[in-house]
């Protein structure tokens, strides 16, 4: 297809989802543009030259790419990230764990920088504000889940995914993620960053953070209710310490016993180390008020489940190969137990969890990396021996 | 063993789980006792002779078979088998497809008779009345569950089932069902069956009727309520004429074509022919505000909990072998469902169900066999081709 035609679908396509891309405004680099609260209008009309990390197949480790984000329309923000941090999802996604995919592609949808530029229209941030970017960048914004704050749950064209999207406005035909040193975002999918919380800290909580913090708040977990988190890593150790900064007795279930200090750390009541036979989990049956589960990996269900009481609710959060999990229906009639799922959350919940947690000092136990040990920290993910986020330094792109 | 140390044995265990069985009453044959109301106390104190349809091992069809039941206790009463019905939990059960089995082992929790006599003791029956008995016979009725009328969630010594589940009051070491000619139970697990509805239409609501009923009532189905039914069969077809009667929209979910007909006269509202790509489901993608699926086998279970809306519930009542189940958390995470199970329901509520089912002329669609037809009805419910409860007469053992 001819470059100027497939812009015009891509522009066409665009202005299907309801964002207003007309007079699309100019590139200014962003440290040409550090005095400046907007983008002056119609004469660079550029290209954001980014570099990063991408997958390039579903089995080669990543590699560094220089790649083009779209032009700064009116609505988006040019961000200068920081810091990106490494969720189970990026694996599974480039590994192909969940379909197939488009490469290269830059994974990372834990996204912490500083506002370098602005589209003229932009109400919501300036140049130099903080800002982030968690797990999606677009949605139709007019279906009744969009005005609900919903965008996850898009009724259109369904949530646009922060890395593989189909992406008519990307140079490279996908939405392209975090890791990497830059971003073009509209503005009311970047989530504002308060000031008393530091950028590496912010990250995580765009996807681990709201992820778990959602479906807690949906269940109304308060004071006293005994709260099971099971699997203590990236996700697992900030239900913890959200549950219990909310007053819940936690109850945190691990496989790693060495683990064990680091989670009475976050604040759990009782930790349980279980084993392959699950006897542990016995004594607990009929007695959680409510369950979350990060485990991103099929795995014995069921036990855990019946953990909790009668009429409870236990919520699957962590993401297996294929999405396949088998739940055993001789224990379901006897627990009793609600048995659901959940998708991170909306932008305005996603603005609340980032908010709550700087403001109760709740900041994710990271270890900060530079790009050439990203496929070393995804070894480890795998294995089990992250402890408990990494975070990508992105000056080291 | 010997035979009274066995015997001692027995009563003791039967003594634990809180029943009161000292001064055990003597036994009158039905026949001869046919205007008492009460058996004459320590004369006769014997074993009821009983005949039936066994189970000899996990795979040769069932056979006749003569046995023994307990002496009439105090609080027991016998009910002579009018009609006995046949549910696919019983090809499961003895085809070994839940675990181990004890053999002999008469299925059938589905029976319907009339009081041959009654334990001293007795006050919920006299001889003559219309009695029957449903999936359980015993349990601890000290339990908070068991005050609160569940006794299938029995805290303590769990729920007796009427079949297969082991009795140190059965003289065969197990309990024994309803595919025989009498009974004797507690009066506590005997249901009373009003004058006004037949035997024949009475026995299956003691299995497919309360264990389709329980979970809608709990759930809170109303008027105009959309409400889908999966699997048009003995446990379907009832929750269909259920769910209509209570007001509901009722869309019923079915492979087989040939029963449209039959269920508009059920009383559905939509009928839908689905097919193994289940491309018919997606229209109805978070339309029904609640569902129930009797499907007794393991299948693609989670495009029919799409159908449900967000927040919704779906209740899977049917049993696959093993009882796995698969579900994707793919949609789970999108359709935002509440997956639960459930399991029959309390003596209370099953006796609620059988007076609503008389009072609204709520009747299972059956066919009475005769007991030599046992084994052809197993194989037509396996292949789907039961229309759709067969009940047994009981006179033909
Ligand atoms: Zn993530
Ligand atoms: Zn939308
Ligand atoms: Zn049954
Ligand atoms: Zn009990």
């Amino acid at each position: 297809m001819e470059k100027s035609r497939r812009k015009f679908l891509q522009q066409a396509a665009f202005a299907g989802t309801g964002l207003v891309l007309a007079d699309v405004s100019g590139l200014l680099a962003s440290e040409k543009n550090n005095n400046n609260n907007e983008i002056k209008n119609g004469t660079m009309n550029k290209l954001i030259k980014s570099k990063g990390y991408a997958g390039t197949d579903k089995e080669t480790p990543l590699q560094s790419w220089e790649f083009e984000r779209r032009v700064i329309g009116d609505y988006d923000i040019l961000i200068d990230i920081k810091f990106s941090g490494i969720c189970h999802s990026d694996i599974h996604t480039i590994r192909d764990h969940w379909g197939p995919q488009k490469y290269p592609q830059v994974p990372g949808h834990e996204i912490a920088g500083l506002v370098a530029a602005v589209g003229k229209k932009v109400t919501k941030f300036k140049v130099g504000d903080k800002a982030g970017v968690g797990c999606m960048v677009n949605s139709c914004m007019e279906c009744t889940s969009c005005k609900n704050g919903e965008e996850h749950h898009c009724e259109t064209t369904g949530m646009v995914g922060t890395y593989g999207a189909p992406d008519p406005t990307s140079p490279s035909g996908i939405t392209q993620g975090g890791y990497s040193n830059n971003i073009v975002v509209t503005e009311h999918f970047a989530i504002k960053i308060p000031q008393n919380i530091d950028l590496q800290y912010a990250a995580p909580l765009l996807c681990a953070g709201i992820t778990t913090y959602s479906p807690m708040m949906k269940t109304g977990i308060k004071k006293g209710d005994k709260v099971g988190v099971i699997g203590i890593g990236g996700l697992g150790h900030l239900a913890v310490k959200i549950a219990a900064a909310k007053g819940a007795d936690v109850y945190a279930f691990t496989t790693s016993a060495d683990k064990l200090n680091d989670i009475k750390s976050f604040g759990a009541k009782e930790i349980i180390i279980v084993d392959e036979k699950q006897d542990q989990l016995k004594p607990l049956f009929g007695k959680l008020d409510y369950m979350i589960s990060t485990v991103p990996y099929a795995y014995e269900m069921t036990n855990y489940i019946s953990c909790v009481k009668p009429n409870g609710f236990f919520t699957q959060v962590g993401m297996p190969i294929n999405g396949e999990l088998t739940i055993n229906n001789f224990s379901m009639i006897f627990n009793r137990v609600n048995f659901n799922a959940s998708l991170i959350g909306g932008i305005p919940e996603t603005q609340e969890v980032m908010d709550y947690c700087a403001l109760n000092k709740i900041y994710p136990q990271i270890e900060i990396i530079k790009a050439d040990q990203i496929n070393e920290a995804w070894d480890k993910v795998v294995n089990k021996k992250a402890r408990y986020r990494y975070v990508i330094d992105a000056s080291t792109f």
